[in-house]
């Protein structure tokens, strides 16, 4: 599991507004992470804060938190820690005195992120995991919000601006249900403080401009949304929350008291009292930008702040290829067999484009081949007993990196089918469409052969030719010697799939003398 | 994942009447273990044998399926393979000269196993995964059955008779549905030969005496039952199919045509046509020894001469105790963090035993307890969210060697239970009793503790005391330095558990100064 390079557990610790978090990656430099471990401590950091400066009590919550964290640390040996502060701290007075009594009493050096800085680390995080050339990022933090906009995969502008949902709702909300009153004077200061920022006039959201949301307030308008249309993944990556579900949400929340808003299936209970101001951003800010959908992103400022780290050898931070880094680091996490998964997806890429003018699938459709075969064995780390299923499920659970869920879903029925089943979009089909069943079978059929030709997993088969009429599809396997048990294995394993998805009757012959 | 043993890989090739078999296991000697690969071919040796001799067509297809294994085994580079035939090459006049023939072309040694060879094999493989004392087990094959006592662990009869399911079709069935006289021929032939078992005749299963069936048939039978029942697990390991529910499917079975009987749920397609016999040699054996139920297990021959190379440094080729080394070997093959894992089977431990007055619980719940300890971050291997589920679905999935549905149940929802949740027997329920619940809630709470106090993975908590009276438990932890990520933790995430399953409130101390 590593490339020359040592594992290292880095801990990433954010003192938010409301909350302190910390997360722990076990990563390879440049090579491979995962997340190890989750820490949160509510600090409500803000309370009291009327008059400028952190109070002694919120001080002392987030001095707890804080030795906490760095208790965990020294104790379980954590290589590297990175801390960071961002809205409270840097807004109080005595946020740098707090900050160096920190770093005094715990020996944990406490770095106050500004707004440029904290939007900056969203952004990052965001272009880790989603492929986003040209677009917005948009944070909604407790105590304020960040808005980036992203050119050519570079951050070009960023801002903060006050408007997170727990300052919002400290700051107008004292009646339950909120008042119409309220919300007026909310609407008019999240307009105001949308204007002052001037690029974002001119900005708006449309072809492959994209939006992104990161941030608890955004992925839990994503959870009600996902639950009302039973989405069928267990990940929000690269979900698409729609403006009018958010619009549907806001209704719904305005209306009701607290009690009422937290029975709504699929908002947290602690959010229930603070998510309507934050909702009311995002919306103001898709209205601007003219976009109809926001696309959810798992990376934020602590990814953002762990990929600096993690890409410490490159001049900017930013994998240049999401997807394809995702299915990689995915396939290392779990062990994969390079030598045996590399040359499945070598001859599946091999039968993709000679077959192209059968089934007329081009490069989108090929790069879900490639990752597929890539994956295709996952569930073996499960178990030998079903391990096609195990693939699915382990894809389903952990989403990919930069790919849709539509593409998510596509990957893993793929590994499904990868050695025996029939074809079906199962528990998909609200997201998978007729042409994607097309896509399933034609793809499933390449590499299911490319497995079977590859059953000896050592790249015995060293290439292979597809010529077919209308009634005959004629497979050349060359190899150095005759590849008995691929041969065996494909016929009565694959053959078929190939035959009902190409409609061609199939023979397979070898180039070498048997 | 080794013991500073090299790790192998192990072919086991089995050429049967009716299927020639390989398995591929992956091993470090005496250490650990897993399935890896898995070939079968139909070959019909028993086809045409009515002269005594195995067929020139039934050698052919049988050198070719060795053929293909031996050479899937020389490109994957098997470190070693075992190749045994049985009961058709044992019995066919020709069956040494096909053999050496086979050693000669293939350069692959195959060795013909003697009827008590045979049986001494299975029950090897049994023995290996059941914690069997006293008892029979009992083998339907293709070409021959065999029954084997027990004593002491030891295997102290054996017979092998030749009532095998493919057999006794091939010699007494020529009708579709069977004809009642076939049935009756068949019966009359059962029972002589199981009349000539002298041993047999004062033998009975009873009190601590268990029946354990293995085979394709015996399984396939479990399987129909199982489908009946709904069985929540995806392993038959350790089911218990009951004399009732064979006599059932026999009905089912007798009355109908081929066509219908590929019908019935669960039965596979390619033994409809044989299995009745066998289902019949089953009841003629659980009659003769008044057992009402035979309890499955998946291991047999093929793992039993496995487990005779894997326990090559013992002069008795059976681990002493199955249900330990079954986790055990899990949780190696999954890499669990070994020192946290037993840190926290000995801080629950610990609780266990102290707590004994409050929840009468013994050595069979203490056991659950110390499993479900070693394998509770099993998910991890999956992903760190959500990964208390993943080791549910992993041990569900997997089984346990040696233990019953019921515990494995029990263990793979105490590992659910370890850090959120409220614990419920949910999907198995048929399984699990009221009082199984009372468990489970006790246990759960103890293992979540436990967990939590070693929050910091790092063995911080060297130990802990617990007293209480009607009202109050107090909780004293003893360390080095004051637990305060331990304690902290345990207090948000585990102590209103402990208090709902004692009924006391909880107070956390630390024996240290803070």
């Amino acid at each position: 599991m590593d490339a020359g390079n040592k594992t290292q557990r880095i801990a990433i610790i954010d003192l938010g507004s409301n909350t302190a978090r910390m997360i722990v990656m076990q990563a390879v430099s440049g090579f491979s992470y995962r997340l190890i471990d989750e820490i949160r401590e509510v600090v409500r950091l803000r309370q009291g804060m009327a008059n400028g400066r952190l109070s002694h009590e919120a001080i002392s919550r987030a001095t707890f938190a804080l030795r906490l964290f760095k208790r965990y640390c020294d104790s379980a040996g954590i290589d590297h820690i990175i801390a960071t502060a961002t809205s409270a701290v840097r807004d109080a007075e005595n946020g740098e005195m707090f900050t160096s009594q920190i770093e005094q009493e715990l020996n944990l050096p406490l770095r106050i992120l500004d707004g440029e800085e904290e939007a900056y680390y969203g952004a990052l995080g965001v272009l880790n995991e989603v492929p986003l050339e040209h677009g917005f990022v948009v944070d909604i933090g407790g105590g304020s919000a960040q808005i980036t906009a992203v050119r050519h995969q570079q951050i070009k502008e960023r801002q903060s601006v006050p408007l997170g949902a727990l300052a919002l709702t400290e700051q107008f909300v004292d009646s339950d249900p909120i008042s119409e009153e309220s919300l007026n004077q909310i609407q008019c200061h999240i307009d105001h403080h949308l204007q002052k920022i001037e690029w974002l006039e001119q900005a708006s959201v449309h072809g492959e401009n994209l939006m992104i949301g990161i941030g608890g307030t955004i992925r839990n308008l994503a959870k009600v949304a996902s639950v009302k249309r039973a989405h069928p993944l267990n990940t929000l990556h690269g979900f698409q929350l729609k403006l009018t579900e958010i619009e549907d949400t806001i209704d719904a929340l305005a209306k009701r008291p607290l009690k009422e808003r937290q029975q709504i299936q699929g908002l947290s209970k602690d959010r229930a009292d603070i998510i309507l101001p934050g909702a009311m951003v995002i919306r103001a800010i898709m209205e601007k930008l003219n976009a109809e959908s926001i696309t959810i992103s798992q990376n934020g400022l602590r990814e953002g702040l762990f990929f600096e780290h993690f890409w410490e050898h490159l001049t900017y931070p930013v994998v240049t290829n999401v997807r394809r880094f995702g299915v990689l680091n995915m396939a290392r996490n779990y062990h994969y067999q390079k030598a045996h998964s590399q040359h499945v997806r070598y001859l599946a890429g091999r039968l993709f484009n000679q077959l192209a003018p059968l089934h007329n699938f081009g490069p989108a459709e090929r790069e879900l081949l490639d990752a597929s075969a890539l994956l295709h064995d996952l569930g073996t780390i499960i178990s030998y007993h079903d391990h096609h299923k195990h693939s699915q499920t382990l894809i389903v659970n952990s989403g990919l990196p930069g790919f849709t869920p539509r593409e998510i879903a596509l990957i893993a029925l793929l590994t499904r089918y990868h050695r025996q089943g029939t074809p079906a979009r199962r528990e998909f089909k609200s997201i998978l469409s007729h042409e994607d069943k097309l896509i399933l079978l034609s793809l499933s059929a390449i590499l299911r052969l490319a497995e079977y030709l590859e059953r000896g997993r050592n790249g015995r088969v060293d290439d292979v030719t597809a010529v077919w009429d209308d009634e005959t599809m004629r497979i050349t396997l060359i190899a150095d010697e005759y590849p008995a048990v691929e041969i065996w294995e494909a016929e009565k394993k694959a053959v078929k799939h190939v035959e009902a998805a190409y409609g061609r009757k199939v023979i397979l012959e070898s180039a070498t003398a048997p």
